[in-house]
This record gives structure tokens, C-alpha cells and sequence, in this order.
């Protein structure tokens, strides 16, 4: 049976999944690229950038899990994009396609959660952008159906992740506790009050300095 | 050269050191015990209810620091009492005299931070409750000259450590999380924005689930 899962989804200690200030320039706001510094650090996460170097222990091993298994991916229009609001009259960047290049490290349909859907996107290397406004149960139906066998990643931001915890959708959260205390942004943990309940939970630190936690039921 | 540690100091994954609804009957809330069930199953916290048995493992480790080197304590009113505003009219529990029995855990001086001082009381196993209307670097200042050479424990609640934190005063601050969502009450991190940047910090997750997080500088 296909599962539902939360990849590598990093937070702070004070559970910011984000910063505030978010533009294109600073895609995770004043948070800067410290949430994710622990995953391009490892082989995966240096990957993106060319030539893998980096290391291949605990940090690898959970953030390479990305590439396996999964058949479809739902994210907010806050990962897809720094905007919000219509797409009409964003000006030059009214055709933007994402933070990921010509070929986004997805390679599966990825259901963009939003207000404002349009077309789809074809992209190279298998991501199909599809832009929906769908509740989480009905966006998991589609990408259920579009991913077969293999699991359904939910990719973020915090408050789709946070929506998809709450519906009980969720069935691996991987989350990644990064020692740094960044005082303002989005939660992830907000209104999940007793979630541990449902779940196994296992804590695992790396020499890194982040945590790993691993819900799963 | 004396330092200021916090030590043991239990929150949830969203952070927060105590619940909400704290009474005579539930002294951290609806958190229940919670976020001290990884202490009690020590063998250091287990000695607190007669013949000690209990791991002595990563969590005994730390929590039997406890017991080392400390010179005198300061910590909250809400630590001390279940109850704020003044003393008098508080009926028969009006000589309150804290949680711990005739013989507290503390065997040092001990201030109570709280805007209605009264007079000491003196208990036995050399721990003395002094009561005093004093900001953080007061209260320190006090403390020390009574601690000697010896270190300063910050003991909490969640709101006199962020004010000790805030205002720099503290050397080494041991934080365990445990894997739980608590969703209200007081939280540690609130204005802390930036702490790590002031410090060392070492993650070790423990077999019992729970992640020992320190900071020191």
C-alpha cells in the first residue's frame, strides 16, 4: 500500500519551517539557507549543484530518500512560488516555473495547491506542474491516482504540511530540527496538539547538529 | 570561575516548558508528567521516591548533574507555587512552602523570584527559600556571592529562563525535548531570536526518545 510522506522537512528549534520577509531573493525569508545547510552537505544535497561531493552518513541517508519511491508530489504555492495572489500582472515573472531549472529534482506530477489554478506546466525529466484548489483530501485523491504504487510526497511549506497533519493524511513525517532559534515565521507544529498520539515517533542526532524525528503509523 | 546553567530543562516539540492549567493537582497543566517521564525513569529521578532504580544511561547522565557542584538556585514564583499575587488570603495553603517535602532536592540557597517578598524559610537538608523582588542580574548577583565558587542553577519556569537567556546571563543551558505536541502554555523560545549565534551547541538523541540539546559557551 502506497503511503503519504514528509520529506526532510527542516524546522527550527523555536518550529519555524520558514522565515518571514520571503522574496526571490530569500526564498525561506531571514532564515536564510540555514535551515537546509545540513542537506547540502551531503552527497544528495550537493548533487543539485553538479559534481556530488559530501558527506554519507545519517544526513544522506535520510535527505537521498527523496529520489525513491515516490510517483507524485502536492505542494503549496509557497514552495512553488515567493508570490501570492492571481498570476496575472506579476509582470516578467508571470511565466515563472519554479526555483528548479528546466529539469526540477521531482520527475513525478506535482500538484501546486493554489487559488488561482491554470495551466499545467510540462517540465524536463518527468515534473508535470499541476495547479489545483483542491481541500487536502481531494488534492491526496488525485496525486494518489497519478502516483500508482509508489508514495505521495507532501512537499511543504509549513501550513499545507501542517493541513495535511491535521486532516490525518500523513502517514511518515521526517522532520529535521535545526539548533537555531529563528523567532518569527510560519510553524509547523500550530493547532497539532497530542499529534504524537497517532504515531511511533524516533529521534535520531547527527554529528551534523541536527535532529532527525521520524513520525510514523 | 562559577557558571549559570540551566540544566534538565524539559520542552516539547513546539516548545513549550510547561502546559496550560496548572493547579495544586497538575503542577505543569494539562502537560501532565509528561515531559519529566524521561527523568523519573532514571535512576537519578527514581532516588526522589525512595530506592533508586532506573537507567543510567544518556538521561541519567545528565540529569544527575543536578546533584554537582550547584551553589545556589534561582527560580520562578510559578516554580515554587502554583498560585501569583500575594501571599496572605491564600487560606490554609498560606504557609506554603513548596513542592518538595521537609527536605528539598535543592540542599543550597534558593530565591524565589516574586514581586511579594516574605520572609525566608528555612527547610531541612540545607535548603533555604528566600523571597526576592529582584531583575535577573540582581537576583544573580545575590546568588553568587551565596553559590561562592560554585555554579548557579536557573531552574525555571519557562519564562524566568528566556528572561535569564535574554538578558545573556547564562552559560549552559541543557534542554530535552521530548517528542511531544503540547499545542499551549508557556513557551522557552519567544524572543530568543538568534541565541545559538552566542554559543556551542551539541544534540544527542536518547534511547527513551527524548533529544538532549546543550548550549554552552
Amino acid at each position: 500500500m502506497s503511503q503519504v510522506v514528509v520529506q526532510n522537512f527542516s524546522i527550527s528549534l523555536d518550529g519555524f519551517g520558514t522565515g518571514e520577509g520571503i522574496s526571490f531573493d530569500a526564498p525561506f525569508g531571514h532564515a536564510g539557507e540555514r535551515l537546509h545547510e545540513w542537506m547540502f552537505a551531503t552527497r544528495f544535497g550537493s548533487s543539485m549543484f553538479g559534481t556530488p561531493t559530501g558527506g554519507q552518513g545519517v544526513d544522506h541517508a535520510f535527505a537521498a530518500r527523496h529520489d525513491v519511491g515516490i510517483g507524485a508530489e502536492i505542494m503549496g504555492r509557497g514552495k512553488f512560488d515567493y508570490r501570492t495572489g492571481p498570476w496575472e500582472g506579476l509582470g516578467t515573472d508571470e511565466e515563472w516555473r519554479g526555483w528548479w531549472g528546466d529539469n526540477p529534482p521531482f520527475h513525478t506530477p506535482v500538484y501546486v495547491l493554489t487559488h488561482h489554478p491554470r495551466p499545467s506546466i510540462e517540465m524536463e525529466g518527468g515534473t508535470v506542474f499541476h495547479f489545483i484548489d483542491a481541500a487536502p483530501e481531494a488534492a491526496l485523491e488525485l496525486a494518489r491516482e497519478a502516483a500508482g504504487d509508489l508514495d505521495v510526497r507532501i512537499g511543504g511549506g509549513p501550513s499545507m504540511v501542517r493541513d495535511f497533519l491535521a486532516a490525518g493524511l500523513v502517514d511518515v513525517l521526517h522532520v529535521v530540527i535545526v539548533p537555531i532559534v529563528l523567532g518569527r515565521g510560519t510553524r509547523l507544529w500550530d493547532g497539532l496538539e497530542g499529534l504524537e498520539q497517532r504515531y511511533d515517533v524516533e529521534a535520531v542526532s547527527s554529528p551534523s547538529g541536527v535532529v532527525h524525528l521520524v513520525f510514523s503509523r
